[in-house]
């Protein structure tokens, strides 16, 4: 994408594609007047012109090309730094026919534009100084967001929240990185001008502070993509159909999800604007025994991913006993996760027994998938145990795993810097790590940056942002 | 619909379902700019006014919900009779997140506005005189216009072009009437204002164009719903290949038809910019004699819808006599559609021999629908005998059913006038018809209307429209 030129005229669909009462078509770059302005015209058919209007105008119209009227259009203009872009931007509000809208692209092609690529319209927002990097990649993010907590931590991201944060660790370490260079000039005077503890005392500031932000990572992650809940069990327990009770009630939601990316989230659900992400084990190959089961990777791997694991077994096929066996196994692997025991295939003739043979286990629920019954407590647990809505959401919490990624290398350099502090290391050698450190911080933001890395962040975007 | 309050203030997403770059949320009504300035606040989260900014202005700001940042927003205003609907309004242009888009239209709904019914921002336009009836209806027809012909009569329609017709249509009729009446007042003084041939002359020529705008409606209907074409033929002819050969490089157009309109329009097709509609007996019961077959009445009856009939034969399997015979047979059902000849299942090998077999028929086309071969000549043929686009789309066509009935229902009134006035019948009893005339007429600009009718014709829009 950077080897496109940035003053180009650039177009895109901004509305998301369909027919609708109204679709907006979007163009940026030094000719985005110029190119409208080919088409436009006044109620009354003559030439009206767009650059001599105040910004932010909206301007009714027709679009006509070669005689013939391609719609009735409401064109809005932003000029040069007022834009999203920072450049001459026109938005063309149109009637959302899907032949309209094609027809308008086509127009605006043909007169000089070209088709935006995913996310080259933010692109040109961090070119020009309207956003920083991370601000400009929180803006996908809070397109994407799906529950309150994920659109909240991506809107503070969006509104520099976590940029301030980043910049003013910056700022502390070039702070150090001065003293250092400071005593370095005057090393051979042998004159020590920072304090060794002050010195000390900031870098392991600036480590705890970079830790905890990694830290939120997890959080963060849990909070973009859902928390991670394993249904593991014997065949015939029931996954499936528990699977598929728990999402039809969703389907609402899962099917307003664009298709280009209904295979990865399927088995995602908002319970009670709370998005768990659930790991399918169904399809995964099962033995009779449950103890051969967790010996398959796959399964490994599923707890293993899992912030909850339910552990679902056929109330009419196990004994009290047998299910103490089987959890001290799962116990093994299921590290800090939450373990969920749920009995399944109850009812009305055996549901006081159940509870008297399982009464070791007060937390266990009870339900029968297939009656549909029960589904609502299993529902509340799994908020009880993972509420993302208790997260403080002013809080920083990284999401991004750029960010952490970036976050954990100046770690990295930093304690490296903080053990050369310890052992009386060379200035100049400290000086090394910590200007790593800052190129590491300066990369979030984008201060910091290079080509490939614009490309990787803005193709994840959609087209017409 | 019509029990709503028209003052009520209206909210609805106007863009097309899905995350998208941008979504507009839309709303009309005398509350419109308070309901939006509950919640708007500038970028230093002061709040905000709209009522004070001049029409046609966009502004950028918070929607701030108890101290959460909803989003940052783009709010258009337009005031009073500027607007589409001829009341306040306001489009808020969000981060086309399905998260946001729900948020807002909550927010909206909780200070006073309720949800738009489908058509209500337009049905308000027309009720405030910003439209008539019959230019609110092409609205939709042009949103759902999905080639250039169709685009072009919806356009037309909905600048006033079809009713400033009917319009004059109504004036000639109203001025005849008043002669008819004069005449009526000073009948018992035997004085004859009118000259009884230039009345006949005029109503003469009021049938005739309303004759010529019913005829219209053969072809509007085409424009608007496609040609129709039928497939027919034997069992194992290949209608159901050739069908899906003639989608299957259709589907990208396909699936962007939005899925609830899914089932009536998965054998629509446009070719090379024409739509056509195709019209399935693959699914019909079938006998091995195309006699039989043509006995069942399911295929009679789409014979009969169709403006184009495909017949399908396996050149293998019948020879030059027989087919023949079958095509006398169907000439009897075919009345005036055109019948296309398409031997199926060609190989290099008998090729050449098939076409020596039946060169009684030039203009037969000979494919493989499996194989995919001589696609391209069939749908030529197709494009050839029905090219919508030499349609003159800058003639008056109608593509409405409610106005082809009610220009039906003027023209029988208007006969019987015309007959009237040739056996000399009392102008009192003439004026009776042409009342009816004028009232038909009216209906469909709405000049003369009633809320029943009102309700059936926006209750086909959109939301948001």
């Amino acid at each position: 994408m950077t080897n496109y030129n940035p003053n180009d005229t650039i177009v895109a669909l901004a509305t998301a594609h369909g027919s609708s009462a109204i679709a907006v078509v979007r163009l940026s770059g030094s000719n985005a007047f110029k190119i409208v302005e080919t088409y436009f015209y006044s109620k009354f058919q003559k030439k009206k012109t767009l650059k001599d209007k105040p910004t932010h105008t909206a301007h009714f119209g027709l679009i006509i090309h070669q005689e013939v009227i391609i719609d009735e259009v409401l064109i809005t203009i932003f000029k040069g730094t007022k834009s999203y872009t920072g450049q001459d931007s026109v938005e063309v509000s149109c009637h959302g026919s899907l032949f309209i809208q094609q027809q308008l692209l086509k127009l605006f092609l043909n007169a000089g534009a070209r088709m935006a690529q995913p996310g080259e319209f933010t692109m040109r927002a961090f070119l020009n100084g309207k956003l920083d990097l991370s601000q400009a990649e929180a803006v996908a993010d809070l397109i994407a967001s799906n529950s309150a907590i994920s659109h909240q931590v991506a809107m503070q991201q969006m509104r520099g929240g976590f940029s301030s944060k980043i910049k003013l660790l910056r700022e502390n370490l070039i702070d150090f990185a001065a003293l250092i260079e400071l005593e370095l000039d005057f090393s051979e005077e042998d004159v020590e001008f920072a304090n060794r503890k002050d010195l000390k005392d900031l870098i392991s500031k600036i480590i705890s502070v970079i830790q905890k932000l990694v830290n939120s990572f997890d959080v963060g992650n849990v909070i973009k993509n859902g928390i991670p809940v394993g249904i593991v069990g014997k065949p015939n327990a029931g996954k499936s159909t528990l699977l598929n009770v728990l999402l039809e009630e969703d389907r609402a939601i899962v099917s307003e999800i664009p298709g280009t990316t209904r295979d990865t989230i399927e088995d995602e659900m908002t319970i009670d604007g709370v998005l768990f992400r659930f790991i399918d084990t169904a399809g995964i190959r099962t033995t009779s025994d449950i103890v051969e089961q967790i010996g398959v990777n796959k399964a490994l791997e599923v707890i293993r991913k899992s912030a909850i694991v339910v552990y679902l077994f056929d109330s009419h096929a196990i004994s009290c006993g047998d299910l103490k066996n089987e959890i001290e196994l799962l116990k093994d692997h299921i590290g800090n996760s939450q373990l969920v025991l749920v009995a399944n295939k109850i009812d009305a003739e055996n549901d006081t027994d159940l509870k008297a043979e399982f009464s070791e286990y007060p937390e266990m629920i009870f339900i029968s998938a297939k009656h549909q019954k029960n589904i609502e407590d299993l529902k509340k647990k799994l908020i009880e145990l993972f509420d993302t809505r208790t997260i403080d959401a002013s809080d920083t919490i990284v999401t991004n795993a750029r960010h952490a990624n970036s976050l954990r290398n100046a770690e990295k350099a930093l304690i490296k810097v903080n053990e050369g502090l310890k052992s009386n290391i060379a200035g100049d050698l400290l000086a090394l790590d910590i200007r790593y450190a800052l190129e590491e911080l300066g990369g979030i933001t984008g201060e910091v940056t290079n080509e490939d890395l614009l490309d990787s962040i803005f193709t994840r975007f959609c087209i017409g942002k």
